[in-house]
Protein backbone atom coordinates (compact mmCIF):
# COMPACT_ATOMS: atom_id res chain seq x y z
CA UNK A 1 0.00 0.00 0.00
CA UNK A 2 0.84 3.74 -0.61
CA UNK A 3 2.23 5.51 2.23
CA UNK A 4 0.34 8.14 3.17
CA UNK A 5 1.30 11.07 5.89
CA UNK A 6 -0.41 10.23 9.12
CA UNK A 7 -0.73 14.00 11.71
CA UNK A 8 -1.27 13.34 15.57
CA UNK A 9 -3.92 15.82 16.21
CA UNK A 10 -3.32 17.40 19.35
CA UNK A 11 -6.52 18.55 21.61
CA UNK A 12 -6.86 22.76 19.96
CA UNK A 13 -6.05 25.06 22.97
CA UNK A 14 -7.96 27.73 21.66
CA UNK A 15 -11.22 28.52 23.99
CA UNK A 16 -12.91 29.99 21.26
CA UNK A 17 -13.90 28.12 18.75
CA UNK A 18 -16.04 30.12 16.55
CA UNK A 19 -13.75 33.05 16.39
CA UNK A 20 -11.01 30.88 15.56
CA UNK A 21 -13.34 29.06 12.66
CA UNK A 22 -13.90 32.70 11.33
CA UNK A 23 -10.66 34.25 11.24
CA UNK A 24 -9.16 30.60 9.32
CA UNK A 25 -12.13 30.85 6.85
CA UNK A 26 -11.12 34.16 6.06
CA UNK A 27 -7.79 33.37 5.74
CA UNK A 28 -8.63 31.06 3.17
CA UNK A 29 -10.57 32.94 1.70
CA UNK A 30 -7.49 35.59 1.08
CA UNK A 31 -5.27 32.44 -0.19
CA UNK A 32 -8.09 31.22 -2.58
CA UNK A 33 -8.60 27.91 -0.95
CA UNK A 34 -12.36 25.87 -0.31
CA UNK A 35 -12.91 23.92 2.57
CA UNK A 36 -15.59 21.72 2.33
CA UNK A 37 -16.43 19.84 6.20
CA UNK A 38 -18.16 16.16 5.06
CA UNK A 39 -19.75 14.41 8.22
CA UNK A 40 -21.70 11.19 7.96
CA UNK A 41 -22.26 8.07 10.19
CA UNK A 42 -19.33 5.51 10.12
CA UNK A 43 -20.16 3.60 7.09
CA UNK A 44 -21.93 5.67 4.85
CA UNK A 45 -19.94 6.19 2.03
CA UNK A 46 -18.35 9.22 2.92
CA UNK A 47 -14.36 7.56 1.28
CA UNK A 48 -16.16 5.96 -1.46
CA UNK A 49 -18.18 9.52 -2.63
CA UNK A 50 -15.34 11.16 -1.92
CA UNK A 51 -13.12 9.01 -5.02
CA UNK A 52 -16.39 9.23 -7.04
CA UNK A 53 -16.04 13.30 -7.07
CA UNK A 54 -12.54 13.70 -7.13
CA UNK A 55 -12.24 11.59 -9.82
CA UNK A 56 -14.99 13.93 -11.82
CA UNK A 57 -13.10 17.29 -10.99
CA UNK A 58 -8.90 16.53 -10.94
CA UNK A 59 -8.68 18.19 -14.00
CA UNK A 60 -10.55 21.27 -13.27
CA UNK A 61 -9.17 21.82 -10.11
CA UNK A 62 -6.43 20.92 -7.59
CA UNK A 63 -8.03 18.92 -4.45
CA UNK A 64 -6.41 17.62 -1.17
CA UNK A 65 -8.29 15.47 0.85
CA UNK A 66 -7.51 15.07 4.97
CA UNK A 67 -8.98 12.07 6.75
CA UNK A 68 -9.33 12.57 10.16
CA UNK A 69 -10.03 8.79 11.67
CA UNK A 70 -9.46 7.87 15.27
CA UNK A 71 -6.98 5.34 14.63
CA UNK A 72 -6.11 3.57 11.68
CA UNK A 73 -5.35 5.08 7.78
CA UNK A 74 -7.27 2.89 5.68
CA UNK A 75 -9.18 5.95 4.43
CA UNK A 76 -6.20 8.10 3.45
CA UNK A 77 -4.79 5.19 1.39
CA UNK A 78 -7.70 4.18 -0.61
CA UNK A 79 -8.38 7.75 -1.40
CA UNK A 80 -4.37 8.45 -2.84
CA UNK A 81 -4.53 4.98 -4.41
CA UNK A 82 -7.93 5.64 -5.60
CA UNK A 83 -7.53 9.23 -6.85
CA UNK A 84 -3.56 9.93 -7.18
CA UNK A 85 -4.81 13.19 -5.08
CA UNK A 86 -3.06 14.65 -1.76
CA UNK A 87 -4.20 12.80 0.78
CA UNK A 88 -3.42 12.74 4.70
CA UNK A 89 -4.22 11.22 7.31
CA UNK A 90 -5.42 12.98 10.96
CA UNK A 91 -5.20 11.01 13.97
CA UNK A 92 -7.66 12.29 16.98
CA UNK A 93 -6.94 10.16 19.41
CA UNK A 94 -10.44 9.30 20.80
CA UNK A 95 -11.62 12.88 20.11
CA UNK A 96 -14.84 12.22 18.26
CA UNK A 97 -14.63 15.60 16.44
CA UNK A 98 -12.77 18.29 14.98
CA UNK A 99 -12.58 21.91 15.87
CA UNK A 100 -11.05 24.62 13.78
CA UNK A 101 -7.68 24.82 16.09
CA UNK A 102 -7.75 20.76 14.34
CA UNK A 103 -8.37 21.81 11.25
CA UNK A 104 -5.57 24.09 11.01
CA UNK A 105 -2.85 21.88 12.13
CA UNK A 106 -4.32 19.69 9.07
CA UNK A 107 -4.02 22.35 6.83
CA UNK A 108 -0.54 22.98 7.69
CA UNK A 109 0.33 20.13 6.52
CA UNK A 110 -1.42 20.79 2.73
CA UNK A 111 0.63 22.57 0.42
CA UNK A 112 -2.23 25.56 0.03
CA UNK A 113 -0.29 27.66 -2.71
CA UNK A 114 -1.21 24.23 -4.92
CA UNK A 115 -4.76 23.85 -4.16
CA UNK A 116 -8.02 25.01 -4.46
CA UNK A 117 -10.42 22.40 -3.13
CA UNK A 118 -9.79 20.65 0.56
CA UNK A 119 -11.95 18.12 1.88
CA UNK A 120 -12.15 17.01 5.24
CA UNK A 121 -13.28 13.95 5.66
CA UNK A 122 -14.66 14.68 9.64
CA UNK A 123 -14.80 11.67 12.29
CA UNK A 124 -17.75 8.89 11.72
CA UNK A 125 -20.49 10.49 14.05
CA UNK A 126 -23.62 12.39 13.52
CA UNK A 127 -23.35 14.27 17.39
CA UNK A 128 -19.85 15.86 18.09
CA UNK A 129 -18.93 17.27 14.46
CA UNK A 130 -21.90 18.69 13.85
CA UNK A 131 -20.92 21.18 17.23
CA UNK A 132 -17.86 22.78 16.09
CA UNK A 133 -16.96 24.92 13.43
CA UNK A 134 -14.33 23.84 11.50
CA UNK A 135 -13.63 26.91 9.52
CA UNK A 136 -14.96 25.51 6.02
CA UNK A 137 -16.95 26.54 3.93
CA UNK A 138 -19.43 24.91 3.61
CA UNK A 139 -20.65 21.92 5.39
CA UNK A 140 -22.07 18.76 3.80
CA UNK A 141 -23.26 15.25 4.96
CA UNK A 142 -24.35 12.16 3.73
CA UNK A 143 -27.22 10.33 4.83
CA UNK A 144 -27.33 6.76 3.19
CA UNK A 145 -30.41 4.87 2.56
CA UNK A 146 -29.65 1.40 5.10
CA UNK A 147 -29.57 3.97 7.83
CA UNK A 148 -32.99 5.16 7.15
CA UNK A 149 -35.14 8.06 6.30
CA UNK A 150 -35.94 9.28 9.84
CA UNK A 151 -32.62 10.53 11.11
CA UNK A 152 -32.90 14.56 10.76
CA UNK A 153 -35.46 13.65 13.35
CA UNK A 154 -33.08 12.47 15.28
CA UNK A 155 -29.89 14.28 15.08
CA UNK A 156 -31.72 17.82 14.65
CA UNK A 157 -28.36 19.66 15.05
CA UNK A 158 -26.34 17.49 12.39
CA UNK A 159 -29.05 18.22 9.67
CA UNK A 160 -29.33 22.33 10.81
CA UNK A 161 -25.52 23.35 10.46
CA UNK A 162 -25.42 21.55 7.17
CA UNK A 163 -25.99 22.95 3.81
CA UNK A 164 -25.62 19.84 1.33
CA UNK A 165 -26.96 16.52 2.22
CA UNK A 166 -26.07 13.52 -0.10
CA UNK A 167 -28.53 10.91 -0.08
CA UNK A 168 -25.80 7.47 -0.55
CA UNK A 169 -26.43 4.24 -1.24
CA UNK A 170 -29.50 4.89 -3.76
CA UNK A 171 -28.92 1.71 -5.38
CA UNK A 172 -30.36 -0.58 -2.29
CA UNK A 173 -33.74 1.53 -2.25
CA UNK A 174 -35.56 -1.43 -3.18
CA UNK A 175 -34.34 -3.38 -0.25
CA UNK A 176 -35.11 -0.63 2.39
CA UNK A 177 -38.26 1.28 4.09
CA UNK A 178 -37.11 4.39 2.78
CA UNK A 179 -38.96 7.43 1.71
CA UNK A 180 -37.43 9.63 -0.46
CA UNK A 181 -40.16 12.59 0.05
CA UNK A 182 -40.52 12.28 3.40
CA UNK A 183 -36.44 12.61 3.83
CA UNK A 184 -36.48 15.45 2.09
CA UNK A 185 -39.42 16.98 4.12
CA UNK A 186 -37.61 16.22 7.37
CA UNK A 187 -34.05 17.65 6.03
CA UNK A 188 -36.20 20.43 4.87
CA UNK A 189 -37.89 21.44 8.68
CA UNK A 190 -34.23 21.39 10.20
CA UNK A 191 -32.59 23.81 7.25
CA UNK A 192 -35.19 25.21 4.52
CA UNK A 193 -32.14 25.88 2.53
CA UNK A 194 -30.23 22.40 2.54
CA UNK A 195 -29.54 20.95 -0.84
CA UNK A 196 -30.10 17.19 -1.08
CA UNK A 197 -28.38 14.99 -3.52
CA UNK A 198 -29.74 11.42 -4.18
CA UNK A 199 -25.83 9.72 -5.46
CA UNK A 200 -25.32 5.87 -5.54
CA UNK A 201 -21.29 6.25 -4.90
CA UNK A 202 -20.91 2.29 -6.13
CA UNK A 203 -22.35 3.17 -9.41
CA UNK A 204 -21.21 6.25 -9.73
CA UNK A 205 -24.99 7.49 -10.39
CA UNK A 206 -25.50 11.06 -9.30
CA UNK A 207 -22.36 12.04 -8.21
CA UNK A 208 -21.94 14.59 -11.16
CA UNK A 209 -24.98 16.76 -10.19
CA UNK A 210 -23.02 16.76 -7.05
CA UNK A 211 -19.19 17.37 -7.93
CA UNK A 212 -21.15 20.48 -10.58
CA UNK A 213 -22.56 22.12 -7.01
CA UNK A 214 -19.14 21.39 -5.38
CA UNK A 215 -17.01 22.84 -8.75
CA UNK A 216 -19.62 26.20 -9.04
CA UNK A 217 -18.92 26.92 -4.93
CA UNK A 218 -15.22 26.58 -5.58
CA UNK A 219 -15.42 29.03 -8.66
CA UNK A 220 -17.09 31.51 -6.45
CA UNK A 221 -14.85 31.44 -3.70
CA UNK A 222 -11.76 31.81 -5.77
CA UNK A 223 -13.52 35.03 -7.37
CA UNK B 1 -49.13 7.66 19.69
CA UNK B 2 -49.06 6.01 23.04
CA UNK B 3 -47.41 8.89 25.68
CA UNK B 4 -44.40 8.04 26.85
CA UNK B 5 -41.93 9.44 30.13
CA UNK B 6 -39.23 11.80 28.60
CA UNK B 7 -36.98 12.19 31.31
CA UNK B 8 -34.25 15.25 30.54
CA UNK B 9 -30.88 13.90 31.64
CA UNK B 10 -28.55 16.40 33.14
CA UNK B 11 -24.56 16.05 32.92
CA UNK B 12 -23.31 14.47 35.73
CA UNK B 13 -21.70 15.66 38.74
CA UNK B 14 -19.83 12.72 39.19
CA UNK B 15 -16.11 13.38 38.31
CA UNK B 16 -14.92 9.76 38.84
CA UNK B 17 -17.53 7.60 36.57
CA UNK B 18 -15.53 4.20 36.95
CA UNK B 19 -16.54 4.31 40.45
CA UNK B 20 -19.84 5.65 40.08
CA UNK B 21 -20.27 2.83 37.56
CA UNK B 22 -18.94 0.20 40.09
CA UNK B 23 -20.97 1.23 42.71
CA UNK B 24 -24.24 1.36 40.23
CA UNK B 25 -23.15 -2.47 39.57
CA UNK B 26 -23.10 -3.26 42.73
CA UNK B 27 -26.54 -2.14 43.53
CA UNK B 28 -28.19 -3.27 40.40
CA UNK B 29 -26.45 -7.06 41.90
CA UNK B 30 -28.18 -6.50 45.28
CA UNK B 31 -31.83 -5.73 43.68
CA UNK B 32 -31.12 -8.24 41.25
CA UNK B 33 -31.62 -6.43 37.88
CA UNK B 34 -29.52 -6.73 35.29
CA UNK B 35 -28.65 -3.58 32.48
CA UNK B 36 -27.91 -4.25 28.94
CA UNK B 37 -26.35 -0.85 27.59
CA UNK B 38 -26.44 -1.58 23.97
CA UNK B 39 -24.46 0.92 21.58
CA UNK B 40 -24.57 1.42 17.76
CA UNK B 41 -24.64 3.85 14.50
CA UNK B 42 -27.39 5.42 14.25
CA UNK B 43 -29.76 3.64 11.58
CA UNK B 44 -27.59 0.06 12.24
CA UNK B 45 -31.42 -1.36 13.67
CA UNK B 46 -31.37 -1.03 17.70
CA UNK B 47 -34.46 -0.36 18.22
CA UNK B 48 -36.19 -3.06 15.92
CA UNK B 49 -33.71 -5.80 17.06
CA UNK B 50 -35.22 -5.01 20.66
CA UNK B 51 -39.11 -5.31 19.70
CA UNK B 52 -38.11 -8.78 18.15
CA UNK B 53 -35.54 -9.77 21.47
CA UNK B 54 -38.42 -8.47 23.63
CA UNK B 55 -41.15 -10.42 22.17
CA UNK B 56 -39.22 -13.35 22.48
CA UNK B 57 -38.26 -12.67 26.45
CA UNK B 58 -41.25 -10.96 27.90
CA UNK B 59 -43.29 -13.82 28.89
CA UNK B 60 -40.09 -15.27 31.06
CA UNK B 61 -38.92 -12.02 32.44
CA UNK B 62 -40.05 -8.83 33.30
CA UNK B 63 -38.13 -6.28 31.01
CA UNK B 64 -37.80 -2.49 31.29
CA UNK B 65 -36.16 0.00 28.04
CA UNK B 66 -34.73 3.33 28.90
CA UNK B 67 -33.91 5.43 25.25
CA UNK B 68 -31.32 7.89 24.99
CA UNK B 69 -31.92 10.06 22.19
CA UNK B 70 -30.81 13.77 22.00
CA UNK B 71 -34.26 15.09 21.23
CA UNK B 72 -37.01 13.21 19.75
CA UNK B 73 -39.19 10.00 21.54
CA UNK B 74 -40.05 8.06 18.68
CA UNK B 75 -37.48 5.26 19.83
CA UNK B 76 -39.67 4.89 22.74
CA UNK B 77 -43.11 5.34 21.47
CA UNK B 78 -42.39 2.76 18.96
CA UNK B 79 -41.09 -0.03 21.77
CA UNK B 80 -44.46 0.81 24.35
CA UNK B 81 -46.30 0.17 20.98
CA UNK B 82 -44.44 -2.98 19.64
CA UNK B 83 -44.20 -4.81 22.95
CA UNK B 84 -46.29 -3.33 25.89
CA UNK B 85 -43.36 -3.09 28.01
CA UNK B 86 -41.94 0.14 30.14
CA UNK B 87 -40.25 2.30 27.94
CA UNK B 88 -38.94 5.31 28.63
CA UNK B 89 -37.00 7.87 26.85
CA UNK B 90 -34.09 9.93 28.01
CA UNK B 91 -33.24 13.04 26.45
CA UNK B 92 -29.52 13.96 26.11
CA UNK B 93 -29.97 17.68 25.52
CA UNK B 94 -26.65 17.24 22.99
CA UNK B 95 -24.90 15.05 24.72
CA UNK B 96 -23.24 12.71 22.72
CA UNK B 97 -22.94 9.41 25.45
CA UNK B 98 -24.50 8.53 28.46
CA UNK B 99 -22.33 8.01 31.86
CA UNK B 100 -22.94 5.70 34.82
CA UNK B 101 -24.75 9.17 36.57
CA UNK B 102 -26.96 9.98 33.49
CA UNK B 103 -28.12 6.33 33.41
CA UNK B 104 -28.94 6.25 37.15
CA UNK B 105 -31.17 9.25 36.77
CA UNK B 106 -32.60 7.22 34.12
CA UNK B 107 -33.20 4.00 36.29
CA UNK B 108 -34.63 6.00 39.62
CA UNK B 109 -37.95 6.76 37.29
CA UNK B 110 -38.47 3.23 36.47
CA UNK B 111 -39.70 0.71 39.12
CA UNK B 112 -36.64 -1.52 39.54
CA UNK B 113 -38.53 -3.74 42.05
CA UNK B 114 -40.77 -5.08 39.39
CA UNK B 115 -37.95 -5.19 36.52
CA UNK B 116 -35.45 -8.16 35.73
CA UNK B 117 -33.97 -6.79 32.25
CA UNK B 118 -33.30 -3.05 31.60
CA UNK B 119 -31.81 -2.05 28.32
CA UNK B 120 -30.57 0.86 27.68
CA UNK B 121 -30.24 2.00 24.22
CA UNK B 122 -27.78 4.59 23.87
CA UNK B 123 -27.18 7.33 21.54
CA UNK B 124 -26.29 6.55 18.43
CA UNK B 125 -22.57 7.08 18.16
CA UNK B 126 -19.63 4.64 17.74
CA UNK B 127 -17.19 6.80 19.61
CA UNK B 128 -18.04 8.87 22.14
CA UNK B 129 -20.51 6.00 24.35
CA UNK B 130 -17.48 3.63 24.46
CA UNK B 131 -15.76 5.88 26.67
CA UNK B 132 -17.94 5.52 29.02
CA UNK B 133 -19.07 2.74 31.67
CA UNK B 134 -23.03 3.49 32.11
CA UNK B 135 -22.57 0.71 34.57
CA UNK B 136 -24.12 -2.00 32.61
CA UNK B 137 -23.49 -5.84 33.37
CA UNK B 138 -22.34 -6.15 29.82
CA UNK B 139 -21.94 -4.07 26.44
CA UNK B 140 -23.23 -4.79 23.70
CA UNK B 141 -23.19 -3.20 20.06
CA UNK B 142 -25.09 -3.94 16.73
CA UNK B 143 -22.58 -3.45 13.52
CA UNK B 144 -25.20 -3.25 10.49
CA UNK B 145 -24.11 -4.90 7.21
CA UNK B 146 -24.38 -1.76 5.12
CA UNK B 147 -21.89 -0.08 7.21
CA UNK B 148 -19.00 -2.47 6.50
CA UNK B 149 -17.06 -4.91 8.10
CA UNK B 150 -13.82 -2.65 8.36
CA UNK B 151 -15.64 -0.93 11.20
CA UNK B 152 -13.59 -2.99 13.84
CA UNK B 153 -10.50 -1.11 12.43
CA UNK B 154 -11.84 2.62 12.51
CA UNK B 155 -13.76 2.46 15.64
CA UNK B 156 -11.51 -0.03 18.27
CA UNK B 157 -12.33 1.09 21.84
CA UNK B 158 -15.93 0.62 20.66
CA UNK B 159 -15.78 -3.30 19.76
CA UNK B 160 -12.71 -4.02 22.54
CA UNK B 161 -15.34 -2.58 25.07
CA UNK B 162 -18.09 -4.76 23.78
CA UNK B 163 -18.73 -8.25 25.08
CA UNK B 164 -21.82 -8.92 22.37
CA UNK B 165 -21.67 -7.70 18.86
CA UNK B 166 -24.85 -8.20 16.92
CA UNK B 167 -24.06 -8.18 13.55
CA UNK B 168 -27.68 -6.96 11.75
CA UNK B 169 -29.36 -6.61 8.17
CA UNK B 170 -28.30 -10.04 6.94
CA UNK B 171 -31.11 -10.26 4.46
CA UNK B 172 -28.91 -7.51 2.44
CA UNK B 173 -25.57 -9.63 2.65
CA UNK B 174 -26.16 -10.23 -1.15
CA UNK B 175 -26.41 -6.41 -1.80
CA UNK B 176 -22.86 -5.30 0.14
CA UNK B 177 -19.19 -6.36 0.19
CA UNK B 178 -19.28 -7.79 3.27
CA UNK B 179 -16.86 -10.67 4.41
CA UNK B 180 -18.40 -12.05 7.53
CA UNK B 181 -15.37 -14.32 8.67
CA UNK B 182 -13.43 -11.15 8.56
CA UNK B 183 -15.93 -9.21 10.32
CA UNK B 184 -15.31 -12.00 12.85
CA UNK B 185 -11.74 -11.79 12.41
CA UNK B 186 -11.69 -8.09 13.21
CA UNK B 187 -13.82 -7.98 15.99
CA UNK B 188 -11.64 -10.82 17.92
CA UNK B 189 -8.79 -8.50 17.30
CA UNK B 190 -9.92 -5.85 19.59
CA UNK B 191 -11.83 -8.35 21.82
CA UNK B 192 -10.81 -12.19 21.43
CA UNK B 193 -13.47 -13.09 23.97
CA UNK B 194 -16.65 -11.34 22.10
CA UNK B 195 -19.55 -13.03 21.07
CA UNK B 196 -20.70 -12.71 17.71
CA UNK B 197 -24.36 -13.19 16.86
CA UNK B 198 -25.56 -12.70 13.14
CA UNK B 199 -29.18 -11.46 13.28
CA UNK B 200 -31.97 -10.00 11.04
CA UNK B 201 -34.00 -7.72 13.02
CA UNK B 202 -36.75 -7.53 10.27
CA UNK B 203 -37.28 -11.16 9.42
CA UNK B 204 -36.14 -12.03 13.14
CA UNK B 205 -33.41 -14.60 11.82
CA UNK B 206 -31.09 -15.24 14.72
CA UNK B 207 -32.82 -12.83 17.02
CA UNK B 208 -33.72 -16.10 18.86
CA UNK B 209 -30.21 -17.37 19.38
CA UNK B 210 -29.30 -13.39 21.12
CA UNK B 211 -32.76 -13.81 23.30
CA UNK B 212 -31.01 -17.28 24.33
CA UNK B 213 -27.60 -15.73 25.47
CA UNK B 214 -29.61 -12.76 27.09
CA UNK B 215 -31.85 -14.68 29.23
CA UNK B 216 -29.32 -16.92 30.03
CA UNK B 217 -27.22 -13.66 31.32
CA UNK B 218 -30.45 -12.59 33.15
CA UNK B 219 -31.00 -15.89 35.20
CA UNK B 220 -27.11 -15.93 36.53
CA UNK B 221 -27.00 -12.52 37.27
CA UNK B 222 -30.00 -12.89 39.40
CA UNK B 223 -28.80 -16.05 41.01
Amino acid sequence: MDEVKVIEIKKSIFAENDKDADDLRKELKTRGVYLLNLMSSPGSGKTTTLVRTINLLKDKIRIAVMEADIDSDVDAVKIKEATGIKSIQLHTGGMCHLDAGMTRQGLDNLPLGDVDLVVLENVGNLVCPAEFDTGSCRNAMILSVPEGDDKPLKYPLMFSVCDVVLINKTDVLPYFDFDMDKCREYIHMRNPEAKVFPVCAKTGEGVDVFAEWLLGEVRTWKK
